[in-house]
């Protein structure tokens, strides 16, 4: 059922014009997921098991009513303990859910992964497994690395950094969700047998590696406003127009001269880029900055790891490894257990390469 | 959205294999509505006007729990009552429902048409108006007969008799559930403008033609098992088989010859000809029956009116026509207010045209 959602939602946008109608919008959509678990139930019974399809509202899964982008507030779990009882697999519908009004609502975008972590809580589930087309976390991506090895555990911390980093396993709204509920989370494949990668809270017998992971986000971009008055209340002057806009931005980055002037550099995605760029020059004369510059052909790679937190000297290590390959480092920003830096894209490659080598992951 | 249910069905076979999941085919097959409804709403939305798009259980139209051929049985009016007091267009899926278990049911074909009509008697509505692909019920198809004249009205009854009769504009049960609910029925274009034609309960001030329409059915095929023990209890082992198959039987003539031996013949659809025949002739030597007979290139035509109600010798002016116009009339069957005959295909779009001049259609 590939693409099903996105063909939903063309259609809708196809009759919707310039306007959002989004509660219909959420009628539309949840009718994936419907076709989806009517289908799976189908498969599970021919295979002589007990399979029993509920829709979001059946069982209930209970949000407030921002359509498109719904929380869950409740999930009522006697029709699903009765299932269960009843020795039938509930094959619930993701993705979906009825507000105080009995509308249909929808998640948005990484709602499934959601959807399956917040009924494992629910029930007090010991783990939630979500198979998925690869099986399990890598230390860095096997198309960029190939030794990069999969990883038996991680902890939510690091897969938030590594998921929201381009490692495009799972939604990071739904580790989020699990870490805030304790939901030991099992990535693994749909394809193979294996283990996958078991994402969980902080273990003290747990190994803590200094780095677990490196990631990496291709097609970004960076725009610097150069020369702006270094007076209170000017990052909002220049992102406000931006976030209005719902162009994500990422890394933010602000550097003050000795001249009363600042430079403020962040990051978008690629796609985003010119249309950010051109809020920006009617900003810029608002501000009074000297210049916009930007650069559409930038990468971000960061190392991750709860094990940096005790550890000094990784940033160090990570700078020089970098600079011994003659990559040259536009931009730093870090976390407790994340240190990312933007390079050129061209050197992506190389430049997780050299990180994966440097902090030993193939071996560890 | 044509052809959308169908695809659904596919889906749904391909995966259950020889099996039928019931309860997961409605779940799988009620999306399609679901998608429907919210597209509309959107496109009225677009236009200016208020609508939203309700659910079979948001309504809720309750049925009972036939998967695949739920029959309604009551609707709540109060949400539907609330969104027109709100000045929205209420856009209902048609073609689900949900049963007292709370699962999802469907209505089977000529679902939709129903649960308008089921709606407007709920409503106390003044009239159910059906837009569909027509502009109206037709004294006779007009691709096979040009002078064929639009009905301005027509009784439920006959327009039950036209429906089944190959007339595809509505589908009989919803012009039943009208008929037994009293709510007149307007079938109307959607894409010209145009009165259609109003179904309604037969009025003294109409004017009643003698006959309103001619109807016709192709692709049909019939069946004789000769030389039968006219015996207690024969037709039903003969019909017995068929029905279990899920070969739906239209006419049925018995005859009774002087040795104490029948012919009994029946029609099908073409496409279950040979089905039903390798069925007999199973049956045929259980029986003793002498031999099977069969013609697969038959067509049904009749006449249709509840003007011959009160008129004799209606039936006489048709084989006359026929006659007149060297037709062989193969089989022969009757009801209060339709004469129906089977000819040699080649001969039907002959018969349709001799019997609408005969009854005067074009001009009355």
């Amino acid at each position: 059922m590939s693409g099903e959602t996105n063909r939903l939602v063309q259609l809708g946008k196809d009759i919707s014009g310039a306007n959002t109608f989004a509660r219909e919008m959420d009628v539309l959509t949840a009718s994936g997921e419907q076709v989806s678990i009517a289908l799976l139930s189908m498969a599970l019974q021919r295979l002589g098991l007990s399979a029993k399809s509920m829709l979001g509202d059946q069982v209930a899964i209970k949000t407030d009513s921002a359509f498109g982008k719904a929380r869950i507030s409740h999930i009522e779990t006697n029709a699903l303990r009765a299932a269960l009882e009843a020795g039938a697999i509930p094959v619930v519908a993701g993705f979906q859910g009825v507000d105080p009004n009995g509308d249909l609502t929808t998640l948005g975008r990484g709602g499934s992964d959601t959807s399956a972590v917040a009924l494992a809580a629910a029930l007090g589930a010991d783990e939630c497994e979500i198979c998925t087309d690869v099986d399990g976390v890598y230390t860095a991506d096997p198309r960029v690395v190939a030794s990069a090895r999969r990883l038996s555990q991680v902890t939510f911390e690091e897969m938030l950094e590594l998921a929201s980093l381009g490692s495009k396993v799972l939604h990071p709204r739904s580790v989020e969700f699990a870490g805030r509920y304790r939901v030991p989370l099992r990535v693994m494949s749909t394809f193979v047998d294996g283990d996958g990668t078991l994402i969980t809270i902080e273990n003290d017998n747990m190994e803590q590696p200094l780095v677990s992971g490196i990631a990496h986000a291709r097609d970004e971009a960076k725009l610097t406003v150069a020369g702006v008055p270094d007076i209170p209340g000017i990052a909002s002057k220049i992102l406000g127009p931006v976030g209005r806009a719902n162009v994500e931005v990422d890394m933010i980055v602000q550097n003050t001269g000795a001249d009363g002037l600042t430079d403020f550099t962040f990051t978008v995605k690629r796609e985003d880029y010119d249309r950010a760029r051109d809020l920006l020059e009617t900003v810029a004369k608002e501000i009074h900055a000297r210049e916009i510059n930007g650069d559409n052909t930038i990468a971000k790679v960061s190392i991750v790891g709860v094990g940096m937190r005790s550890h000094a000297g990784v940033a160090t290590r990570m700078f020089d490894c970098l600079a011994s390959e003659n990559i040259n480092i536009q931009m730093i920003s870090t976390s407790e257990i994340k240190i990312s830096v933007v390079v050129a894209e061209k050197y992506m490659e190389l430049a997780v390469r050299a990180l994966h080598s440097e902090f030993d992951l193939e071996n560890s």
